[in-house]
Parts: C-alpha cells; sequence; structure tokens
C-alpha cells in the first residue's frame, strides 16, 4: 500500500490528512496558524501538523510517497511559487514555497491554491466524481472556484482561473475589496451580505435581529448566524441571503452560457448552513437566465469532502502519475 | 489531393467554397437566401450555391471528401438535428436536416452553429492557430462566441455553450431582445448600441449626425455608418461605442478570471470596421478587471479569414479525422 499525505495551510488553521491509494483517510491533524506574522514559524507548524498526521495514522514517515499543501493564493504551479497570499501573516508574495518544504519534509512536494485542490477532491472523490467538465463555486467570506476539463485543472496562463468570485454582474454594483464595483462576490460572498444588510438597516430603516445573536455583526459574522436569522423569518437577512442566491444563480447561468459547464459544485460555509435554502433559489435563477435551455439536466450538486475536500484533493492530485512533472523532488 | 466543401447558410445569404486537404481554397460561390420561407425552396437554392462553388473550383462532384454546414442554430451535432433558427424562415425548429442534405447531396455530411464553425477556422487555420484554449467573440447586430480547447469545439450538455452575448454583466440593466435584462449584447451588440443612442437623443437631447448617414437608424444601423460617425469624433456614437468596448473588456476579464482562457479573437462587422480603435479600450478594460495581472499575455486577436471564416471552418472540421462520429452517411 502506498500513502499521501495532504495540507491545507489556511489563515486561521493547518489541517493535514493522510490517505492511501485508494483514498481512504488514515489519521488527520488540525492545529491553529498562530504566529503567522513569522514565517519561519508558520513553516515550523506546518511540519507539526504533517507529523501529527503521521503519527496518527500509525505509519512511517519513510512511507509517504508524496505530500501536496493548497495554500490559499494563486501558485505557479510549474516552478512551486506561491505567488500572494494576503490572509497570511503580512501577505506572502512571491515564494518558493516547493523548495522550502521539500527540504525541511524531505519528500516528492508539490503546491497548488486551495480551491483548485478543494474542487479537485471533490471532482475525483466526491460530489463531482460522475463529470468530466465542472466548476465548483465555494461561498464564504468570499467566493472562490475551480475549473475542471477532463481531469485537468484549468489555471490559466497566470494562475489566476477560479476567480468567479470577481466575475463582474452588475457594473456599477458595490463595491469589491478587490477595487473593482459589481463583482459576483460583492453581492454574494458573506460580506457583500452584510455590506447590504448595513444598507437596509442604516439607510431605509429596516429592522432585523441579526443584532441579538451576533453583536458585532456589521464586522463580520458566521454563517450559523445568518442562518438562524433566516430560519426565524427575520426579513432582513431573507431579503439578503435571496439576493445572493439570485446572483450566483446568474453567475453560473452566465458559465453555462459562456462555456456548457456540465455540473456545478457549490461547497463553502454558507451552503453548508444554508444549502438546503440557498440551492432552490440558486437553481430557478441558473435555469431562467440559461438561454435555450441550456441549464437542462445540469445538476447543482452539495461538496461532500466537508473540512476534508482541500487537504484531500491536495493529496489524490500528487498521487495521479499524469501530475509529475509538478513534483518538486529537489 | 482531396477536397472538402464548407456550406455558410445564413438569413440573407448563403455561401459555399470548396478547399482541399491543405486548407487552400479553390473556388467560391454566393447567392441570397431568397424565398426563406419556403423550406424546400432555401434547401434548392443551398444545392445550388454548392454546385455554383464545385463548378468554379473545376473539380468533380464525386471528389468531395465531405460536406460541413454551418447554421445560425444550436445543433445537437451528434443526432444532426437543428434546434431553433429564428432567422430561417419563419423560424426553423428540430430539423434533422443533416439526413435531408445527406439525401440531396449525397456526401458525408456534418453541420454545426455558425459562430462554432467560424471560431473553429479561426483556431485552426487564422488568428488562433497559436494557440490551445481560446474564445472566440464574434460582435455585429448580437455577439455570438465560441469556445475551444486543445481542438475540442466545447458545446455544453445542451449544445448552447458560446452564448456570451447573454453574459449578463449588468443585472437590472438594459433589456435584451432574449427577455432578460443586462446580457452583453444588450450593451454591446450593435442593437444594444443603438438603443442607447436613441436613449441620449431621445431623453437626454442629445444631438448625432447618425441620421444624416442612415437616415432610417432606429430601425438599425450598418457598422460602417457607425464608423463613420465616430471618424467625425460624433460625441453621442463615440460614448456609445466606447461604452459598448469597455463592456466587452469587462466580460472578456470575466472569462480570464473564470477560466483563464489564452487567447481572444475578435471578428464580425464592428470589429472589422472599427476594431483599430475600439480593440485598445477593449484591451484596457480586460486588464483592469483581470484579478492579480491575470490578462497579462493574453492577446486579442482579431480574426483574419474575414467572410471565408465560417464556410472554412465548416469544411476544416470535416477534414479531422477525429471528427468522423459526426458525419452523416446514410
Amino acid at each position: 500500500m502506498k500513502y499521501y499525505a495532504g495540507i491545507d495551510l489556511g489563515g486561521t488553521k493547518i489541517y493535514s490528512i493522510i490517505i492511501d491509494e485508494n483514498g481512504k483517510i488514515l489519521g488527520r491533524e488540525k492545529i491553529k496558524t498562530e504566529g503567522s506574522d513569522s514565517f519561519d514559524n508558520v513553516i515550523d507548524r506546518v511540519k507539526e501538523c504533517y507529523y501529527g498526521a503521521i503519527k496518527n495514522s500509525n505509519i512511517n514517515e519513510k512511507e509517504i510517497e508524496a505530500i501536496g499543501m493548497a495554500v490559499p493564493s494563486s501558485v505557479n504551479v510549474d516552478k512551486g511559487i506561491l505567488i500572494y497570499a494576503p490572509n497570511l501573516g503580512s501577505g506572502w508574495r512571491n515564494i518558493e514555497l516547493s523548495k522550502i518544504m521539500f527540504e525541511k519534509l524531505r519528500r516528492p512536494f508539490f503546491m497548488d491554491n486551495d480551491v483548485n485542490m478543494g474542487v479537485f477532491g471533490e471532482y475525483c472523490l466526491g460530489a463531482g466524481k460522475n463529470y468530466n467538465h465542472i466548476y465548483g463555486l465555494f461561498v464564504g467570506t468570499g467566493i472562490g472556484g475551480g475549473y475542471i476539463k477532463n481531469g485537468e485543472i484549468i489555471r490559466g496562463v497566470n494562475y489566476t482561473a477560479g476567480e468567479i468570485g470577481h466575475m463582474v454582474v452588475k457594473i456599477g454594483g458595490p463595491k469589491c475589496n478587490c477595487g473593482r464595483k459589481g463583482c459576483l462576490e460583492a453581492i454574494s460572498g458573506k460580506v457583500g451580505i452584510i455590506n447590504y444588510i448595513i444598507k437596509l438597516v442604516e439607510k431605509k430603516g429596516e429592522k432585523t435581529i441579526l443584532g441579538e445573536i451576533a453583536p458585532n455583526w456589521k464586522k463580520g459574522v458566521g454563517s450559523s448566524a445568518l442562518s438562524k436569522c433566516f430560519m426565524k423569518n427575520d426579513r432582513v437577512v431573507v431579503k439578503a441571503l435571496t439576493r445572493a442566491a439570485k446572483t450566483i444563480g446568474i453567475a453560473i447561468a452566465n458559465l453555462i452560457n459562456a462555456i456548457g459547464i456540465e455540473a456545478i459544485i457549490l461547497g463553502g460555509g454558507l451552503i453548508e448552513e444554508l444549502g438546503d435554502v440557498l440551492i432552490p433559489i440558486i437553481k430557478e435563477y441558473m435555469v431562467e437566465y440559461s438561454i435555450a435551455d441550456g441549464a437542462k439536466g445540469i445538476p447543482l450538486l452539495k461538496a461532500e469532502l466537508g473540512d476534508d475536500a482541500v487537504a484531500m484533493g491536495a493529496a489524490w492530485f500528487t498521487k495521479q502519475k499524469e501530475n509529475e512533472r509538478y513534483l518538486y523532488k529537489g
């Protein structure tokens, strides 16, 4: 039996798993990304997390064939360079991280963007396994995406593909964190949802119970707080989430119209909490905005791998022979 | 030497060419699509046009290996069915046209959407020949598109891919002919441009010389009339065309962000007339709206095959061995 490691390096946590060649998970480890202002500190914690997962899997370090790591950044996968991760430390830029990690861990090493790896995990082992041309959307604070066709992760010339959160759907619309206006995530990501609720409350004088559930809601809320308000039929929250879901539906129709996707995978905090109520709205708008019944038979699939998706995808990717050219081996 | 025929069946004209196995054009024929209210009449004229091109090529009908025909409709290429062509007759629907044409012309027969064939022609023999992941946009009365990756025309589950003209870029924006609001072509197609000029003139009291050049402009104008006004620096026309170009740039950035396209091919009447002034504006917005320098090194290529593109693409497609499964042979 052969073993592979996957590491999901996020801004708040590091998550590692070990899988065997069948994709079965042998063990996991999760630790906080503390002290992320010190680069060396973070790298040490990644190492600690990796060895923790190995220990929990009852295997020997030397049995690991390869390690895949996912990072919150676009990645030059051919050179193993992290391009820019605003949420790590005070912003990591242009780091030859595959080389550095290989020198620390001494196993063939691969690195890619976290959403790419999550969608790849779902494509191979989760919700997408019966489809060949898929797009994954992960809806949380922002909206990330990943595009896969015939087993290939399509990353684009500059490794920026998957940025469906910055598809402009409303020229002149709400301001986005990226500085532009009218991006999908400025309407349908949690930041966009909160900004819209602030507008309804402060400018239109509408009332919400969100403040009772999450006192600091204007600075950001968990998906579960939004869910609680939705379930209590809070008019403002229902309005904001419905608008978010409709807009995601339109963005998906844009994809179907432009590139004829075969299946959509939806994941992320907001979908995990509220998928059952949001997906039917997303679907309605996806169908309505697809030209000539273009959405007929195209499923909206809920991601299945949960917190494991990204690390699983990273580990599984290293197992695929065709991707050996990406592996850093010193 | 082997020979292939391409037929471009449009709402106003039928255009046929004969090429050899190197893609060299031996002869052409063009006739009007008169009497298009009678189906049989149109089919007879297609036949006439095809035989005209054979005659002009000095070859024998029996030397034609296969015929490719492009139609202004989505096409079920696997079954040779024209799905819906609003601009042919009073609207053709669900016609087994490959079978009918094969029975008339007795050569292996293939049929696809006209823009798909035009983009395929440019991909193989024109502006796109050095690229593997391209999107073509043809800007005329509306905006059509075609998507090709690794030699495969991506048509989508319901054969509707390529409909970038109906990418919603401005939710709640101008009404589109499709019934929805805020589609790209409702802003950047000629119909959208004219509607905007009407608004500027009638609601905002702005002045244009367009009426001097094209007295019936409110019912539609040629690209050359718009070009003349632009060159004379007509403020209203400059404003409308600039808005159209900016919006095309944003739509292309949406594609780059979402799917990391490698090159863009631009064609159609408006680009042929005004490409030199519009493409720099399109480029500026494409760059500005692409996340993380995602547009770096992605060229905007002007289509090279002109009026031949669609028929060339159709003929060349039939030549490709991997596509034999599409050929109707009785």
